[in-house]
């Protein structure tokens, strides 16, 4: 399996204001190249937290990209995969649609109500107690033939992805504005590391739009 | 005037850790890069957090740079600017010391204690009444000549310089390292923006080290 994490940050390292609100950060060009990176993926995962403050589809936006998927005998759009340990994903969020497969990642602590809305949209898997097992969520993932896998947020998830040691490289959009905010989230949030950081090595600095994408690979930890 | 806000952030835009610690975000290159910068400054300007936080000293390392400073008929180093609303600068603080100028900015909250502690071994700039009104502060340092500002953190500090529209360009080393943290202290802090979002122009891309510098112009508002 090979984990990609993508995102667009602010100058300053912020996905988004205080307020949780989307901001445009990149421009069409890095539109292009997220969805080319999800064309290529056999899943994309997000965290509920982007879920319920973004509502978004997850989907290949370029036809001809949905066409090439299928000329290989592939799904049109990647699987989706929302990271949500007690069960908050709205059954009419657009990421339940049936564009794609979608699975949700769940832990022990959500409740059956939840499991019940849910399971006629999706694909349930359950790992962890109070919060979803990511180690034992992404094995059971691969087995269900999900080798190719792009995080896109937020930064509570990528935090979590790191720590369990799971993300193989790491693309930022770093875009031309400053957002601010101790309280806005960041690429790399939860409860942050005090020693043994994660280390990178630049592989690609490439500028597009008004900003510049950074390509890091995961070093051995 | 003009204000350069340097720093090294993580690759997820970190300035450290949650425990405030400091990490080693750059390498040697970074340290010469930010000695020849200082070098060429009127003044280096901190928050007081970092100096509570770091305990700087601010002056210029290579015995080179200060030699040509003064052959310049300037100070062998810089002066040193603290923007320090109620006074909290320790009076043993590195850079009280008598290795160069130092200027602590206060507000009217500032105890007359703290500011007999003070005035000692600084030159009191007092200015707003509970926190430093830092176009007034800027503008009292201007007229001591002070043109070329380099600013060297915290994320509080450049947050409120970005929101009173002060900073002309900001230089950023990004490092090969996670660090991860909502809490952890981050290039521009304070309450965040929400809207009339800071807009950049991305002047220059340098592999630097293991990461790379980007430079800033802050365009118009």
């Amino acid at each position: 399996m090979h984990v990609v994490v993508n995102a667009a940050m602010s100058a300053d390292g912020k996905l988004s204001s205080r307020r949780r609100e989307q901001i445009a950060i990149s421009g069409e060009a890095d539109f292009e190249r997220v969805d080319r990176l999800r064309a290529d993926s056999d899943a994309v995962v997000v965290g509920v937290g982007t879920v319920l403050a973004d509502d978004p589809h997850l989907t290949v936006k370029d036809e001809t990209l949905r066409g090439q998927r299928r000329e290989n005998d592939r799904p049109a759009n990647p699987a989706r995969v929302i990271v949500d340990s007690s069960g908050r994903t709205p059954p009419d969020a657009a990421v339940l649609d049936d564009a794609a497969t979608t699975y949700v990642c769940l832990s022990e602590a959500a409740s059956v109500e939840r499991r019940a809305a849910l399971a006629d949209r999706a694909e349930l898997v359950t790992a962890g107690d109070e919060r979803v097992d990511l180690l034992r969520a992404f094995a059971t993932l691969q087995e269900q033939g999900l080798e190719q896998l792009m995080v896109e947020g937020g930064g509570e998830l990528i935090f979590s992805l790191f720590e369990a040691g799971l993300v193989d490289e790491l693309r930022v959009f770093v875009g031309p504005k400053i957002i601010g905010g101790r309280d806005a989230p960041t690429l790399a949030d939860g409860e942050g590391f005090v020693a043994d950081f994660p280390s990178l090595d630049l592989e690609s600095v490439d500028r597009l739009d008004d900003g510049v994408v950074l390509t890091w690979r995961v070093a051995d930890r």
